[in-house]
């Protein structure tokens, strides 16, 4: 193979800035088509909360379940063969259940609920829980202090992400969105020199108000990421003027951004110089243009292995 | 039927300091021959500790299950009908799995360590369990507050309870004992209204250095035992010089008491007017006499249910 500017360099770093399910498919199709060893993902944290006295961090398990083979093929995130002992006996109990925590899950919270408690670190945890499940690719924390988003909702106060996103089904409108905490906080070990060292960054197709911005506002991450804008390729998680799973579309339109790919590029001007959009939306690639982007149509949605597989190959060879 | 001075009054409140398996096995034959809400027990929380983020409390639970009809028959503790599920894939992660918890059971600490983070008390906790297994006799928790049974074992420093009890198989000579926090523990609440309001107190065959004792410290408690003393029969845990379960006869000799119902005697003097003991040790009887407590010579072994509930019956005909 002949390195040139029309072929993709297998030797390249890679970063990514993830959410759950849509990043955790990203990812594994990027590391069907890169050496796994030269991509880092940088998590969301934000989405992290503690239930019955454990540490749960849904994005992490997302993309650890997700590149480890263990996910839930049909949900996309929550482990395959899952069983339910533990959460049938608590509802007996009348406990709580919403979060319908499943046994094998569980498992891996009451591990990294231990190890914080020895004084691990969330970065360290992780790394110990790849190592086992054997991934090659380098998942960081975006921090390794507490974040918590709070959504506004229409008529109401203040609701922590998972009353809103799980217990609710974001089905309330939301108002406004804050980060608790994040003013505070210290990006994780790696993140920043990850970011400054990449060949290229990757925004991938997550929700950009409650997976992306959460990274991105860490103090120090957004800088670098601007910085670095020219080597920047966001991913559209909007598909003809719908998300593909979870609220992002409704949230575009309820905080006050264009419903489709150009809400996105709006979002996203500042940080990446290209936006990937799906064929379906090639007509909005001109908006996109004017928004300050570079456009890439391609294929986006990740209906299967091969086809997020297709994807990351798109993105390469267009940073 | 007739009340009179031999014959048991069934209108009695009886109040049980109750440790684990041996207090749990008495507790059920008492249920079966007295009104189960006349009967109060005080139960040891200085086993209690945190696991993975969990609030595990051994003693309530091992009582909770024997009452509510859901412990492992074989023994005596945890739950029949269990399942690994979660510890299996604990001990894949490389978790801590050497306390082994059961999916059923991991079910009740995640409910108590979600109520208790909630803001309840242990007090209530256990209240809401035994409601829902529905438990009719009450259960308190001996303090709300955190007590921590640690132990100075031969040629090593002090280790908690669960180590030395579950990690090491409590195998290693036990130098001293202390109780972290007992010093300012108060009372549960009922616990010595429960006591002074009890027309008997029995003490039940539990270890009387790690399940007893630091019922009877905390404040209070052992004061208005004393004070009742007419009133309260013990009943030895040791029978023929042995323990019928864990480390109470070794314990007895290491910390420098007789190995026999005449060291139990001795430790329960100032507190029991009468002591229960095996028919094995009728000729200690005025051994344990001269020490100062009357002797009670029946049938101890509580090898099944009928067993407990005979035991229960002569505890009750000599209070």
């Amino acid at each position: 193979m002949t390195l040139g500017s029309d072929v993709v360099s297998e030797d390249r770093r890679i970063a990514v800035v993830a959410g759950g399910v849509g990043a955790a498919k990203f990812l594994r199709g990027l590391l069907q088509v890169h050496s796994n060893h030269l991509v880092t993902a940088l998590v969301n944290v934000a989405d992290d909360f503690r239930l019955h006295g454990l540490a749960i961090s849904p994005d992490l398990d997302t993309v650890t379940y997700t590149l480890g083979g263990l996910v839930n093929p049909e949900t996309g995130w929550g482990r395959a063969k899952e069983s339910w002992t533990v959460r049938d006996e608590l509802e007996r109990l009348g406990g709580e259940t919403w979060f319908n925590l499943g046994d094998l899950d569980l498992a891996v919270h009451l591990y990294r609920t231990q190890r914080l408690g020895d004084g691990a670190t969330l970065t360290e945890v992780t790394k110990e829980i790849c190592d086992k499940l054997g991934i090659e690719a380098q998942l960081l924390p975006a921090s390794n202090q507490e974040i918590r988003t709070q959504l506004k909702l229409e008529g109401g106060g203040w609701v922590d992400f998972q009353d809103y996103f799980v217990a609710q089904q974001h089905s309330v409108a939301v108002e406004n969105l804050r980060f608790q905490g994040i003013e505070e906080a210290l990006p994780g070990p790696s993140v920043i020199s990850s970011l400054e060292e990449a060949d290229a960054i990757v925004i991938a197709p997550s929700n950009p108000f409650v997976s992306v911005n959460p990274v991105l506002e860490i103090a120090g991450v957004g800088d670098v990421i601007k910085r670095r804008r020219e080597n920047v390729v966001a991913i559209s998680p909007i598909v003809g003027g719908a998300a593909l799973k979870g609220p992002a579309s409704r949230m575009l339109e309820e905080l006050g951004f264009e419903r489709s790919v150009v809400g996105i590029a709006s979002l996203y001007e500042e940080f990446a110089s290209a936006l990937v959009i799906d064929h379906e939306d090639v007509e909005l690639a001109a908006k996109v243009e004017a928004a300050g982007l570079r456009s890439v149509v391609t294929d986006t949605i990740m209906s299967d292995q091969g086809r997020a597989a297709a994807l990351a190959k798109a993105v390469l060879e267009n940073t």
